[in-house]
């Protein structure tokens, strides 16, 4: 039988800065066949795709590969991700956001990366976003209904996690200008899939839907998180996009 | 708006040894604002607390990073943990059960690690407890009462997982005086909340409780455990913890 | 009370390759009693248990610690599973098909510790299988009714990851023949059990049992796994191997 017809694809050397980008090198010398479905399947078919920007495909793999404390990758596409146009505070609010909704470890893991590919570009600390920055309005009814159900939910079990969601989490964090909320919900939803922590997926999918983000965009993420995260985490969380997606009307 | 105060904490510079911690200089380098919330919400903040001594934090924030395999904060935070009062003999304890609850490579990843620390403050191998150690006395009704649960349910499928679950896991590993028995649960418990294994969570909690973790302690242990574990995954614990604690008339 | 009776196993200098392998100095150093675990329980016992070929545990062994993204032991057991009779093409082939299943970066990650191992063995790049393979035969009407269930329960929320599922995934890479069928879903499974995810085990499982993996192997993969993987997620997918062997009437 011969091999099956590749999915058709345009293999364009003057495709988006994605596909720029060289492999790794030890990947054809350790394993020939993936390094081709790198440039073909990754670089030349998903990369290539309609459907979410680059820079959207950026904030995505960023974060997945943040959240998952994946390194090996982080230094290849935090470059991409800045060529194609996140921006160094964007990057940063992504570590910050992800310390805490993927752990500490992981957001230090990330800076490592980040700083040396910020001194390697003339990124300087002092033009990136610090602690004093004016927050985002605060929509102080829906915040107390959050703090009112997580209270009564977990406050006699857990105060004191209820008391770091309250602050810093949603009343600093959350308000943070570094990222749009759209954005900030979308690299949430990304931390949650790629950690197969798909029940707390439909609050804020829901919420970066309410912010911008289309049914079309979410449903092409669930495309890039196949390879960023995994295959079976994101079988995993389908049915948890399409249930939203119908509670949506949409 | 301006920005909110911040969390009420006394950011002392004379405070426990944990605070007296350098940040990564990456994390000024790459996400001031991440590295704001580590002086203020983490130093100054989580590890300022009542409610469990630096040393349990110590203890479960270790057990946390090598059940994750996060080897990026290890050095620190093993490092704390010996100036907060966790011996060396207790850190290799931990680091062998995790051996076994989180997997192989974890424990040899932590032990990496631990090895250089080790050498710089002169801990030599031969002051560590060994494999010949006087065992704890074993309860041998709850030993056979185990052993007979697991070999029911799980014996016709996987005998060779319910023999080494019985030795050396229970009949060895569990009776080393390297921890004591409230410390091998808490870690125990500590590993599975990192790894999202809450179903076996409650076996561990009650064994924790048993042998002297008060419930103010277990409750404080996950706040800990939002920002060494994740926060998803302790919020999916929670209603566990709360289970334990009604089902123990707490 | 004394130390009880390790587990019988022979200690023997001039047991299999997998015996043979150097512990790692840094256990001694930091953890003498896993060293003593390692020798005893995990080289000694585990390594030289019947049931599953010492080929079939490397396989099992490098396809969970690739899945999991754990390179710490990595190098040594890739080096092992040549040893043990996995070729070169193999373990290129567990790579790639990793690199679907648990996620890019655990892929890339991978090749770059086989690339070092493999250029010291001399092997080359072109001894391995690359992307123009002559793919295995398909059975027509097996991935027609699989493609049907998947795009009727996915398309409308996901059709990119339907697609992409399709192929390259279902028309080529499982077509390869760098891993024979029954490999290849022996590593899908181990992959599945390594991260926790049981719910995509049934399917995967049964087609491994289809392609002549016995019960009697997929129990004692359990047992490699509770080492390589870990205890929890193995205690956990227990009830779903069972279930399987059950619909099966073994």
């Amino acid at each position: 039988m011969k091999k099956l017809a590749p999915i058709a694809v345009a293999l364009s050397l003057t495709g988006p800065a994605a596909f720029a980008q060289e492999a790794d090198p030890a990947l054809a010398r350790a394993a020939p066949a993936l390094a081709a479905y790198d440039r073909k399947t990754l670089e030349g078919g998903l990369w290539q795709r309609e459907g979410l920007s680059p820079r959207d495909r950026s904030v995505i793999s960023v974060a997945a590969l943040i959240a998952g404390g994946k390194t090996e990758l982080q230094r290849k596409e935090f470059a991409r991700a800045l060529d194609n146009g996140v921006t160094s505070g964007e990057l940063s609010g992504i570590i910050t956001h992800l310390a805490f909704y993927a752990g500490w470890n992981h957001g230090i893991a990330a800076a490592q990366v980040a700083a040396d590919l910020y001194e390697e570009r003339g990124i300087a600390p002092d033009s990136l976003p610090g602690p004093d920055v004016e927050l985002l309005p605060l929509n102080e009814e829906v915040e107390a209904a959050r703090e009112t159900s997580v209270q009564e939910t977990y406050g006699a079990t857990a105060q004191g996690v209820v008391d770091f969601t309250r602050n810093p989490m949603f009343l600093d964090l959350w308000q943070r200008p570094d990222l749009t909320p759209r954005d900030r919900s979308l690299v949430t939803v990304t931390s949650l899939v790629t950690n197969g922590q798909g029940v707390q997926v439909p609050f804020h999918l829901n919420r970066a839907m309410d912010n911008g983000l289309t049914q079309a965009e979410a449903s092409e993420a669930l495309t890039q998180l196949a390879f960023y995260a995994n295959w079976p985490n994101v079988f995993g969380v389908i049915p948890v996009f399409q249930e939203v997606f119908a509670s949506r009307g949409q």
